[in-house]
């Protein structure tokens, strides 16, 4: 390499997240990410897993024992749900609605097991319904797999009676939170629900990287009693149990990705600080000022009311809009990301996140106010200059 | 949760980091994880991504277009390399010389291939004459996989040596330098290595957590050549490579852990920075320095002279010492961390790191005079209060 092309610190500009995640994160997590870091077996890092197993637990309402942080992005606590619950030859049921239903059924199958889909409109929440045929022609599927809040149509499906339904036919559960934990209900234990894995960068206020996950005493039981073992080293449940078990003797499996952790352990204290239930009214209230302003602005949801995520927000593009300039525009002269469709609704609609710290009324003004005034500016067909009143009206 | 037990922000201790990893990371690599959060899609982060390739292909002496960091700690990164590179029915060579190699027998297993095994002391190299022997039994081996610098004892095999030999079998390699790279010499491309992978929290500064690895023209031929789907979805390299290739058009596979590449590319600007080859020359400085206190005191080294990483020092424990109270006294009265030994070495060895930013020459005499003052007080057969002039001696 010669001088010439040496490479410089990375300084990021100072971003508004407001897609579909990663969010706004809070400050009080990124200095905890700079803080020294210790060694993974550091009785005080003992201490701090052990505080974060707690405070998990109380982000998913579950005393489950196995709750804890996989050392990886939301994608592999997907596959940790998968390859430790199935083994090969088992019949899974998946429901899809969206791009992360399709995710689940590449696991199942890459887990030698055969996926039967419940397929649901993009933008539609499961249908019960479908589930409960499915299952009634397929005596033999031992696990139900569904996305709870789907990050790329901002649908969010019923959890608890399809929870009841998979059981009443002898399924275990696999849950898809990513988008959900920390912004709209979760009661895992309530629901019954046997597996679930999140995300840290969505309503979590935290970085990207990390993949909270819970299993139920159910699905522990079924992972323990496995014929075959589980096709991932790294994600093996029973030897990262070793390592996150209770007790002071902690087996080593593999190095702790440490300040990513304190950065997860901030920001679950400022969700303990907030309250889950007062973090969930947030959620909606900022959402409710979102929706009066894109309403006024002409802008639709492609979700039903009554399954609409309050921090994913999927609306309609005006007739005629080049929707990739407008996001252009937001993102060089306000610093404001907002998202694209994903998949089926690529082009389609754009994706508002008002996810975690970035669900405040800040953002919802700005946002609007931005959007507002690229959309005017480029001629599209909205009503222009009353979206921010509109929120405004929603705050009082 | 009631409020009694409302858990506070973690504050760690500040600790000197000399055990195996993770170890010292630089002030600027802490600096950088606390940046503000932008989007895996934002143009910025693209650039980003392009400039951590060509930065890690200087760390790995590679022109290999397939080099980029797996987003989860150095365990997966050795994942990567099994699950796609080996399929079902494959026989694979794995050179075991200690836990490292033992943990590479696991991965074959779990991809429904045939390990064949190489055994070494621990503390010895791998003796490349078992290696030939043994691909001369098996023609039917695909693979060789070994340790370049087995964490778990401190010895360094003969990398280059061992890559021919393979060759001449018609193998291809996977190498672990999880301990090795930017520490001692990795010349990928000169010496051929086919595949490797590293962590970031031992020679490279950084925070725990990613894996950078490497792939040869060669290996991703057989990656997009195979006959069966990788097996994890999550490592697969066929999707990771649209995320991570060429030019501004990055298909979305997981949600990349933004703040920790910062961290990472901060860390490979500062070996940048201070040339690779001054890196190298440092890391084998404190190492003779810290010999030579070791050496005064009357502690000897488990691995043969030649075979040594300067990086890792397994040294033997003086009789009698109880070495779990030596290494708790460290910790608490001097917040200085120092390894344990591992599997068949556990309460035989102490291991000391002389890692990255911790290779430094206060750290040599900090670890010495510490060690010296606790084994002096727990009247321990040493030679006290020689070992930090001895150390001195050295940088003269």
């Amino acid at each position: 390499m010669t001088t010439s092309s040496k490479i410089s610190t990375f300084i990021p500009p100072v971003r508004t997240l407001m897609g579909p995640g990663p969010s706004d994160v809070h400050p009080r997590v990124l200095n905890a990410m700079a803080r020294s870091t210790i060694g993974h077996l550091d009785p005080q890092f003992v201490a701090l897993m052990d505080e974060m197993k707690i405070l998990l637990q109380y982000a998913f309402k579950t005393k489950n024992e196995l709750t804890i942080p996989v050392s990886a992005p939301g994608s592999a606590g997907m596959e940790t749900a998968f390859v430790n619950l199935i083994e090969p030859g088992d019949t899974v049921v998946v429901c899809q609605n969206g791009v992360f239903g399709g995710r689940m059924k590449e696991n199942v199958e890459r887990c030698g097991a055969t996926p039967i889909m419940v397929e649901d409109e993009w933008g539609m929440p499961v249908d019960p319904n479908k589930l409960e045929e499915t299952l009634k022609a397929h005596p033999e599927a031992t696990t139900v797999a569904f996305v709870h809040a789907e990050t790329s149509t901002g649908a969010q499906s019923d959890a608890e009676t399809l929870t009841r339904i998979a059981h009443e036919h002898g399924c275990l559960v696999i849950v898809d939170a990513v988008t959900s934990l920390g912004g709209t209900p979760i009661k895992l234990d309530e629901w019954g629900i046997d597996a679930i894995y999140s995300g840290t960068q969505k309503c979590l206020s935290c970085t990207p990287g990390l993949s909270p996950v819970s299993f139920s005493a159910a699905a522990v039981e079924r992972i323990k009693g496995r014929k075959t073992k589980v096709q991932s080293w790294f994600l093996d449940l029973n030897l990262v149990m070793g390592y996150w078990g209770a007790g002071a003797k902690r087996a080593y499996h593999h190095t702790a990705p440490v300040n990513a952790l304190y950065g997860l352990h901030e920001s679950l204290v400022l969700l303990q600080e907030e309250g889950l239930e007062n973090a969930w009214a947030r959620h909606q209230k900022n959402h409710l000022a979102l929706r009066a302003g894109f309403e006024a602005m002409g802008l639709s949801f492609i979700v039903p009311e009554a399954a609409r995520l309050p921090q994913l927000n999927a609306v309609t593009i005006p007739d005629g809009v080049d929707e990739a300039a407008v996001r252009g525009r937001l993102l060089n002269d306000f610093n404001l990301e907002i998202g694209a469709g994903l998949g089926a609704l690529a082009g389609k609609v754009w994706r508002i996140g008002l996810m975690g710290h970035a669900s405040n009324a800040k953002n919802v003004m700005f946002c609007l106010g931005a959007l507002d005034s690229v959309l005017t500016d480029m001629k599209a067909p909205i009503e222009s200059g009353v979206a921010v009143a509109a929120a405004q009206g929603v705050y009082g």
